[in-house]
Parts: C-alpha cells; structure tokens; sequence
C-alpha cells in the first residue's frame, strides 16, 4: 500500500539487479551533524515527535510553507500536536524529498507500511513510540542497525573531542571532523569573541593554535576537514596585518577580509595535505535571511537559501596556490546551487594527479539539492565531465539518527540511472562490472579514499 | 490527424485521469496584458491575422529567425500574406511551444484539426475569419468561452480605470493590476517625462500620489501589484535627494539608482501589505537589443532576452527589509533566468508565515520559459523545494484574446508530471488526494490567494 | 556484443527511420583543430595509441580522473602501454561521451565490436595497427571514407596558409577559419611577441594588418572566422591609445583591456559582415588552471574547464554596435557554461534578419557540452526558444582524424529527440517534413548558410 517497496525508485531490471548487489553494503557516512554526546550517552528518543522533527529544519520549512503556525514548528505546542501538523502536511508535500525520506524511515526502522496522513497519524505516532521505548531504537542501536561502519561528525577546532574518546570501542567508528569556520568568518559577529576564547593574541599565535588543534584532530582519528564557505574567497596579502587590524576594532575591507580567509585556509590546508586528510569546501549558502526570525529562533531553523556568486575564478587560483607546491590535499568540492555543476564537473578536472582514483572529487547533491533530480544532475555532470566510477558517494548531512535511509535512497537512484544508462543501450550488459561499479560508488570508493 | 486530442501531452493513466478533473475549473488569469478598452469595446478582430499575429512578438521573432522579411511581420504586407509567412515558418517550429499554442487554439475556438502549414493555409485563414464574423468571437464572448472567471490586466498607476469601470456588471471580473514601473524606473530615458505628466515636485509628492492611486486601484477591485525589474536592484539610501539629483538634471550613479528604485518599491510594498495585495516581481529581462529595430519598430516588439546578472543578495535584503516590521505582502517572485529558478525555490522558503498557504510563491515559467520544459523545469524546482501543492499556478501574460488555451497546456503539463511520479511508484495512487492536488494548482488555490 | 549497432541512441522507431535519412548525407565540418600539414602530408599515424590518445586532451583528463600516472599519458611510456592504460580506464567511463566516442571510432573505421577493455586491449591494438598500415587510414583517406565534403581547420592571422594551398584540388575541401586571438588578447603574456612577429608599430597598422590578412583568408577560401573569448568583453574607448600604452609597457586596467578588445573584434566583425563570412564567438573558457601542469605540459593539455561571469550585457551591447549600421556578420554563439544556454538562445532572436534562415546561430553544445546531455539541452534549448530547424548543427572541434564519428553521434542524438517529440504526439508523424528537417540540421543548412 506504500511506496516502499523492493523496487522503489528502481524503474528497470537492471536497476534492480545492480541494486541487489549494493543494498547490503556497509555506510561510510563521512559528513554528517550527529551530536557526538548524543551518541556517546547513546540517547533514547521521548517520540516520534522529538525523533522525526526535532532540529530538522528541512522538514520546518515545508510545514511553514504550507501555512501551519510556528507554535506546532518550533513553538509550544504539544509533541502530538507537532507530529499531527506534520502529518497534516505530507501528503501535500509531493515531489518534495521528504516525502521519500519519511517514508523510508517509517518503512525501514519502524515497519510502517502505510503513508503517513491525518488519518493514519495516530497509528503510526503510537507504533513508533511504542518502539522507541525499546533499547534498540537507542542512538548507538540505531546506528548499529543501519550497518554503519563509520560516522564523521562536524566539530570546532576548540573542540575537546571527549565525546569521541568515550566512544572509542563502539561497533562504529565515530570520528570527528575538523571545521574552523569560526576561525576564518573574521567578517561574522561572534568572530571576536571566538578569538577571545581560544586565547590568542595575534596572527602567528592564531596559525600556531590551529595547527595544534589539527594535531589534536588527527590523534583522535580525524582524517577529513569541512569549510562552510558562503562565498569562494580569493585575495593575496598580509593576513597578519588584516588580523591585527581586526583586532584594533577597525571595519575590514571586503579585499581584506578575502585576503585573511585565503591565508588562512591555506595554512590549514596545506596541514590536511601533509597529514593525507581530505578537504571539504562547501561553497554557496546565504544564512538567516530572515532577521526577524533569526531574532526569534536563531540560525540553522530553516530561513537559509543559496547564493549565486560566481566561483570558477576565485576557486581556481585557491586550488593552483595549493597545488603548484604539490600542497593541495585530497578535496571534495559541494556547491549550493546546481548552476555551478557544471563548474564543480570541471574544475576538479584541473588537479587530478596519480595515484588517487580522483583526488578531487565533485561532492554529492548537497542540501537542497539532496533529492532525486539534485542527485541525478550531479551524477549525470560528473559522469560526462570525469569519472562517476571513481566518486566517493553519499553522506547524510544530517542531524538525525534515522537519515542512514538516505544511502538507500542513494543507491536506488544511483542504480536506477545507471540501469538505464544499460537498458538503453548506451553500456554493454557486463554485470560484473557494472556490480563493481555501483559498489566503488556506494561503499569502497569512500573507504579507499579517506582512509580511516 | 492534427495533435490536439484528448491524450495530448498526457503520457499516461493517471494522467490522463487527473486531467479530467481539472479540465473544467474556471480560469484565474491573474495577470496578463490585454487591453481593458479592447474588452469593455466588446472587440471584433477583422481577421486570423489580426487574432492570432497582432502584437505578438513571440511569433515575430519565430518569423524572423526563419528568415521571413520584415515587411510580413510588422510591416505593411497585406494581412492574408503575413497570416502565409505565419503558415510557411509554423512546421519548422518543432519543439517550440508555438506550435502546440497555435494547434490549441486552432482546436478550441475554430474547431480545426489539421495543422496549420502553406498548403492548408488559405483554408484555415477562410474558416477562421468566416467564424470571426460571428458574435461569439467578440473579445467579451472569447472570454467567456474560454470560462475565465477573473482577469487582471496590467496598468500604470496613472491610468484612470475608467475601462474597467466600464466592464463592472460583465460576468468575467476584469480587474486592474498596478504596475508603477515608469515611477520607479529613474534609469530609462521616460522618467522625466512621466514625472512631468503626473505632476509631483518633490519625492514625498510622489509617494503621496503612488499611495492615492494604489487607493484608487483598490477601490477599483485591484488585488495584485506587478513590477517589471530588469535586475534586483537593493540600497539604502535617502531616495528623497536623489530624487532631487535627477531633477536638476545632474547624472545618478548606480547605487544612488538603486536608492530610489529600493525605496520607492519598498513604499509600494507596505501599502500591498496593509492593503492585502499581492505583489509580483519580475525580474531579469533586458529589453530593446537591438538599437535599430527599436527605432524602427519600437518597444515589446520581439527584441528583449534574458539578462544574467546575479540576484539572491538583493532580493534577500529587498524582502528581509519589509519582513523584518512584518510589511512583507504576499509575493510572487518570476524569473526570466531559469538559472534562478533553484535560488528563487530557496528564497521563497525564508519568509513563509502561517496562515498563507505559500506566502511566497515561486511563479510559472515566465516569457521564454513558458514552455513544456520551462514549466516542468519550475514545478520539478518548486515541488523539490518548497509546496508544490501549494502553487498558484498559470497565467496567460499574454495581449491575446485566445491565449487562454496556455492554461489548458499547463493543466495537462502538471497532470502529466503528477502523473508520471504516481506510475512511477513515488507518490500512492491516491487518486482523491492527488485530484485535489491538481484542481488546488489549476485553480483553487489561486482563488483562496488573491482573493478578488 | 558491443553497443554500436543500428539502433544506438535511436529509442524509437520514428528515430530509426529518421536516422536513415541522414545517415549518408556528407559532413561539413566547419570548425575543428585538424592541422593541415598533416592532411596535405598525407599522415599515416604510426600505431593506435597516436591515432587514439595523441594530443587528445579529453581522454588524458579521464586517465588522469582515474589516478593513472602522467607517464602513461604524455610521459615517455612506450605506446602500447598508454594504450593499455587508457584501455584500463576506459570500462570505467560509463556515462561518459569518451566510451561513446572511442566504441563508434572504433567500429567505424576498424570494424571493432567488442568493448575495449583490459582483457581485449592486446587483440584491439594488433587489429588497429594491422589497419594503420594500410593506405586507407592515411589522413586523405580518413577523411574522405568519412563522407566529409568541407573541413574548416583553425588559424592564425599570419598563417602562410601554404598547406591549404597543397590542398586545392584535395576532393574534400580543406579551407581555413581565421582565429586571430594573438592579435586581440592584449592580456596575455605572448601579446608582445606576437605583435614584435607581425611586426606592426600602432594600432592603424594592426588594423591594416588585420584587414590585409583577412583578404588573404578569404583568397583562399575562408568563410569562417573564430574568436575565443575567456569571457565577453565590451567597452568603449580610444583602443589605439591603449595599444600605444600597451607598447610602451605600461600596465593596462581591465576597461583599457577590454576597449582594445572590443574595438579590434569590431574592426574584424565588419570585414567578415563585407565578405559574407561568419563569425563564431566561443566563450567562456578558463585555461591553464593548473600553473604545475602548464609549466610541465604547456597549454592544451587538459587543464582548462569552465569560467562562470556574466555574459548577457557585454554580448548584447558587443552584437547591437555592429548591427546598428548594419555591420553585424552572421554569427555563431557558443558557451563553455551551459547556464547560459538560455541567453544565447534569446540572444540571437535580437538580430535574426531576413533574408538568412537564424542569420544569428545558437552553436552546438561545446568541448564539454558536447555529450548526448550538452547536446540535448542544446537543442531543446533552441527549440523552445528559437527555430530549431534552422540550425547549422554539428560541428567537431577536434584535432583527430577518427573524429568524424561525432557527426554520426549528433545526427542520432538529434533524429531520437525530435523522434520522441512525435512518438510522444507532440508534432505530427509527418515524415517528409521531419526527414526534411533533420536533413536541413544534419547538411542542408550548413551548405546554405557558410556558402562555402
């Protein structure tokens, strides 16, 4: 009666022949937002309210498009009545991703066969909570159930990382990733007051702090860094003067302020190179459009969009200041918005070098671009302008335990486009290949690449 | 033997199926450009020239790049023989939506079938013209016909409605749409011209006037605002001095430009929104390409395309700026860039507020992108983003009386697309669900949005 | 067992039958790289790896995507071993026009069916070079076993033009194109040397220079111009005073730079208007991305990819000054970055004239657009926009001589999209005009509108 079944998303025999080879592959979920504590106190949900929408901004957006009130988004209201609005929704929420994810989670960890509707909210809100009182819907089982292998979180330099000391030892690997957006947004409010506190007086103590935090990083098993980039900067000059200037309380330049997050990354970059990590740029949001809700709710609740700055330019002369002294490490480029797909498709072109099956990889449909048509357009790009066999694959991006369902998702459309690609006469039926193929993409091209 | 039959553009079942609930809704054709006189006239057309070529530039511009000589376009041919260079360039218009434009409306208001080429030309030029002599071919009967229950032209503010006066009693409401973009537009050479016309000073007389006559427009039944931007334009500034700069005749920089086209919008905007109107940006054309047909032929003539300058950061400012003291009218954003359509399905989601179903809307492809591709290209954008649901659907945008076959092409576009998730196993056959969904795209939605 | 067979890319049977009315017209490859020396020389390549992989930039990109080692690519392997290499890489470009490309190369000139692959590469290269060595795969022959009636090659102003001299009486006409971007990019480091070459003192004598060469070209046959531009410049100024600033070794601002470009394109645009030739403006390029390779390799090499400013003012503003005293020339606009398909596509409707059929061409999808997807949105991009039936078509932008596969590629590219319109009953199943139409796409409007 649902839409979960075996041959979801699988629109031909191919599709489901490659897909019996992947679906048991284990997940390297090397991007993710899991708050490791959360993991390491292996937390019990109190609901499918709390489990399904607490902090998942995608699925507020809709609801809010759809006209439900804050109070039942991120207000007061009742956990059922948050649920219920929810459900109130979905149905009219055709074509859009998160009637697949819902779903996906409602069939695979809950057994839920059914679409969820105002009439079948109540079954499914008791089904589900009635499960989440069981040990296996912990956050640990929940992981350890989706075949998990390894989990990369997202955390600040300043991070001590003792959540993931607890967790060594668990089933999965939990590691954490290095993200010094704090330290190089020096044109972002809390910049000062995150130099304050990591206590560093100038430019060099700065570079020196940060290079000790890699360190840090690396003996904890880090082995992937993340750059959240709302725009590709670009700028040479003396980033110690920039900083010295900051400090003085003086506004920067826009050139200054490039010139500043250039050197930077650089340095940090040039640590990933040395340490054989991989390095994440993920270029183009526009954060908290709205000013009166990011008063009332603050950032990352759903009042984000993507930008349309060009970045070939700047993003080639970054990657050639790296790669000319042989600095550039292992780097996965995500764009925001998927006019620059095109872009991304070449430009990884440019530094690719022996012995790395694509050192430079274009990264997943990210975010908005995280459903059916984003996936495909990125894979179809990658395909005609380098080598979708070599691509690293799928992440969550998420902040839920119940996300691991996006790989299938992955896999299914991934299988799909290929099977077509096969059924349509444009590659030979060679099976065993093709089962190669999709399997580098779903699971060991990533555990090559990273090397964890 | 023609196209037009009840399969056209349905490729499947459910498609098929659910068109047959939208096929009868009334028509909300909340913006296009007709021409009030021409309806309160009650006008007869002389011929298929005049009705199927007079004034349309899309054509034209097919004609010319097909090679046919000026004199057969906007030139003093005789009309049969423009309507023959229509029929010699038609079967070479595979894969533009004028060839599919034209069948329908062949189809619907005469009845013919055959496709419209040099050797059944002269007989469907007699068929149309012996029908266009009858009463029911009369602008009020076109409309009629067509079960259009609302237009909205699209008027200056100077305009004195007395047209739509004329037209109250009629059984289709025709109601003004206020579009101040020779006020706003300080660049173009008009300006002071219009200034002059309408006889304000100072810039606090001009709002005072703009302010009266979107009163007078209201009280004329108006519910929709229109502007025309040829980019976004975003600054913070005194708009009063600028006003005064041009004035006195000095030249304005482009910030200072963008001052006064900010502020005068932004002036609009909290009387759209005070007054429940809906305002509908247009955003991205570049008009009158080429310097000398516009001196030969003049404006809207078939030489304008899309400019592709940059415009998620001023439109997020622009409509933070009303949001943030809760000013923000319900919007409609357009694109003539379907670059934009992913950064324009994004914005939307930042400033949705309960209780609207979609505050925001993100509108139908617009122009050059009214299209089969263009079209599925903003609902697959919209539906991945943000409510497809929650859609508002068609519009003509168009100077002719038969154009409202355009709304037939979008319902089987929309119920073909719904059509093919539904067969393709990603949304339930629920087929009460979906009906509901297509008749809230075709019309009901429209109807509950603007609320005429 | 291979994909080349009769059917491939062609979906339906409408495509099929379609196909077979273009499949034995002639080719005219009006832009390519081939270097007449080697045709007028009569070249026999010395074995598969030259033919295949010689100079061939798009497959070392794929090879080096692949982690293979730059030995193996333009390193000094022995030949069979970059054979092998590329062999070895090649089951993994699925999805990628190179496995489309090398299986048709294959099969049409060696009669080849089996995929290339590791375990066939041995037999695949013995068979290949058992050809090579026979009369039939000299440069001559390649080519006029290809059906190729005219080939324009790519060339600089100050080309002798001696080999296309050689050539006269060839039964393939080998015309030249001329490219005079030395003489334009005023930017670039080889400026200075080029001009000292030519040995011009000013700017009149530039222009002199220009023009007398371009009577040259056209003395021996030129129809055809070339421009590459890294992004569309326009400005207006005094050119020869920056020419003069140039020379005495000032440096020059961006304005300066693109004044000097702006008026010399011009200069050129206006002889080529006076002669009835062509001009092709490609746009869009960013090369030389990687400074390690290109002191390595030098240009050319696989480390150029797509640039991504802004096109549609300068383009429009560059396009409107010669057609205003009608100088502009036919011309043919082609992206490196498929988000501007959309303003070409609208670009060229400003200035469509009579008496030619699109005076103004919107040029097949380029480098890394051509690809089944690049050259579908091309066309559908032009068909929704402008007239596709006009289209000049393809082209093979290559310096290899097996190349001629790719009109083959497009011409079933295009036969499958046009005949899914009609299967999808979107244009009537009327056979004359659509084999008609693709033939005109395939040959016919090239051979009109070149004039060779």
């Amino acid at each position: 009666m649902g839409i979960i079944n075996d041959g979801f998303m699988l629109k031909s025999n191919t599709a489901r022949q490659l897909y019996e080879a992947v679906k048991g592959l284990p997940i390297i979920d090397y991007h993710c937002h899991l708050d490791p504590a959360m993991i390491a106190n292996d937390y019990k949900f109190r609901n499918a309210a709390e489990l399904f929408l607490g902090g998942d901004h995608y699925k507020w957006r809709q609801m809010r498009s759809f006209g439900i009130e804050e109070k039942y988004i991120t207000g007061d209201a009742a956990d059922y009545e948050k649920f219920a609005a929810f459900a109130s929704v979905l149905p009219y929420l055709i074509g859009n991703p998160i009637y697949h994810w819902t779903h996906l989670e409602l069939k695979r960890y809950f057994d839920i066969d059914e679409p969820l509707t105002p009439e079948s909210c109540e079954r499914i809100w008791n089904r589900c909570n009635e499960c989440l009182t069981r040990d296996e819907y912990s956050a640990k089982n929940l992981i350890l159930r989706s075949n998990v292998e390894v989990v990369c979180t997202t955390d600040d330099p300043a991070d001590t990382l003792e959540h993931h000391e607890r967790l060594q030892g668990f089933a999965c690997k939990v590691l954490p990733t290095f993200r010094p957006d704090r330290a190089v947004d020096i044109d972002k409010p809390a910049f000062m007051g995150y130099i304050e506190k990591i206590g560093v007086k100038s430019y060099d103590e700065l570079v020196a702090w940060i290079k000790a935090r890699i360190e840090h990083f690396n003996s904890h098993g880090c082995r992937l860094s993340d750059h959240g980039l709302e725009y590709m900067p670009y700028a040479v000059g003396d980033a110690a003067a920039v900083f010295e200037k900051k400090m003085s309380g003086e506004e920067l330049t826009k050139t200054e302020i490039n010139v500043y997050k250039t050197a930077l990354i650089q340095v940090c970059a040039k640590e990933y190179a040395r340490l054989g990590w991989t390095m994440q740029l993920h270029i183009g949001p526009m954060r908290n459009n709205s000013t009166q809700m990011f008063n009332k709710i603050g950032a990352d609740a759903g009042f984000d969009s993507m930008n349309d700055l060009t970045v070939a330019e700047p993003l080639s002369r970054f990657l050639d200041s790296l790669d000319v002294t042989d600095e550039l490490p292992k780097t996965i480029l995500y764009t925001l918005n998927p006019k620059d797909n095109y872009v991304l498709g070449t430009m990884i072109g440019n530094f690719q070098r022996a012995p790395f099956k694509s050192k430079l990889q274009f990264g997943s449909g990210w975010w908005f671009n995280d459903q059916r048509d984003g996936m495909e357009a990125q894979m179809c790009a990658l395909a005609n302008l380098g080598v979708l066999s070599a691509f690293v694959g799928m992440l969550t991006d998420s902040r839920s335990f119940v996300s691991y369902t996006r790989h299938e998702y992955f896999r299914r459309i991934l299988c799909n486009l290929i099977g077509k690609w096969v059924e349509d006469g444009e590659y030979p039926a060679d099976m065993e290949t093709l089962k190669k193929i999709v399997s580098d993409i779903s699971y060991y091209n990533a555990k090559a690449y990273f090397n964890f």
